[in-house]
């Protein structure tokens, strides 16, 4: 079993963390997207999205979309438990992560996608567009910030895959968007710079 | 335990077609999205997104996103499973959802929500990005099609929540949507045919 991963790409950093929460050691084949690795002949082959993470199973499956590949290792070692348990707990996380995935990562990759001069060549770039998303994400981290108020995590009282995502997110948006968090977000700052301190953030 | 949905919103049906698979008789609130009640002070109470589905507990938990709530009752009654049961089933069907929603429902819902009158009050529509959004939604489909040549269901052999988010798809693009899948996607089209002969597809 290996992952097909890059340093560059926030989903992978999702697996490597869950990976790393896991305790689990799996190899990587790092894909090196500068270089169009993950457009090779070969490589769409194997996924015909051209998409890192992708995880290779010994017996020949490829496993794309990173909260599959998470998923698959929480069913083959549940511990420690990073979608929940029980019913009720299961649900709230996935409700966070959705929320995560689809009102905070998703504006922020279509503003970078609309700004960055990296993706100038896949499509027409739209600046009304990027400014829609820019606004989306900022109104999300502020409603998300309020939220924190009342609790340690993002979906509750124990680290789940909910933190990881929003971890990702966060630090791929300061780092690379360029879309910072503002230091008024206190509650969101905190929860940022206490699951930092934890060693899977470093994965 | 209630569910509040909308016969008008996708989303509403992928639970009320999980349940109906699942055997479940849940009552339901209906919320008239044209009446503004998704939106209501109430409302943005229980739910701050002021989005249909959302289920409501006996407990007083509010859980929203349509694949948490139906995870919710995954956990609650197993059978028939809709989300796999081995490591790699489970994980091939959350790849396909996430295919299914992230390549085809979201783009979707882009072109609709920067076309549609309905939506002009909401943000400034772009027809630009409409386009892009139409052509990717067209790029999928030709590719799901292939990929449908080779087996009967979404993500295996074996009827899955992946149907059930791609059966709400074609159906929200070719009734309200305005972009009509073609009869040349021969796969797509048979498949559809298939799984809407299912007495859940009614729901």
């Amino acid at each position: 079993m290996k992952l097909h991963q890059s340093n560059l790409s926030p989903n992978s950093r999702r697996v490597r963390v869950f990976l790393a929460e896991k305790g689990l050691d799996i190899p990587y084949v790092d894909v090196d997207l500068s270089k169009g690795e993950s457009h090779t002949p070969d490589y769409l082959n194997m996924n015909p999205m051209g998409e890192v993470p992708m995880l290779e199973t010994d017996d020949g499956c490829y496993i794309t979309e990173s909260v599959a590949i998470c998923r698959y290792f929480e069913a083959l070692q549940p511990e420690p438990h990073l979608f929940g348990v029980t019913p009720i707990e299961m649900a709230t996380i996935e409700m966070w992560q959705r929320r995560i995935e689809l009102k905070w990562f998703g504006p922020l990759t279509q503003f970078w996608g609309h700004t960055s001069p990296r993706f100038a060549h896949r499509h027409g770039q739209i600046p009304e567009w990027a400014e829609q998303n820019a606004q989306a994400v900022g109104e999300f981290v502020t409603w998300l910030d309020s939220e924190l108020s009342g609790r340690e995590y993002i979906a509750g009282e124990s680290f789940s895959i909910a933190d990881i995502l929003a971890l990702a997110t966060f630090d791929h948006g300061n780092a690379t968007v360029g879309l910072k968090t503002s230091p008024a977000l206190k509650n969101l700052v905190r929860w940022h710079q206490m699951v930092s301190r934890r060693p899977s953030a470093r994965a």
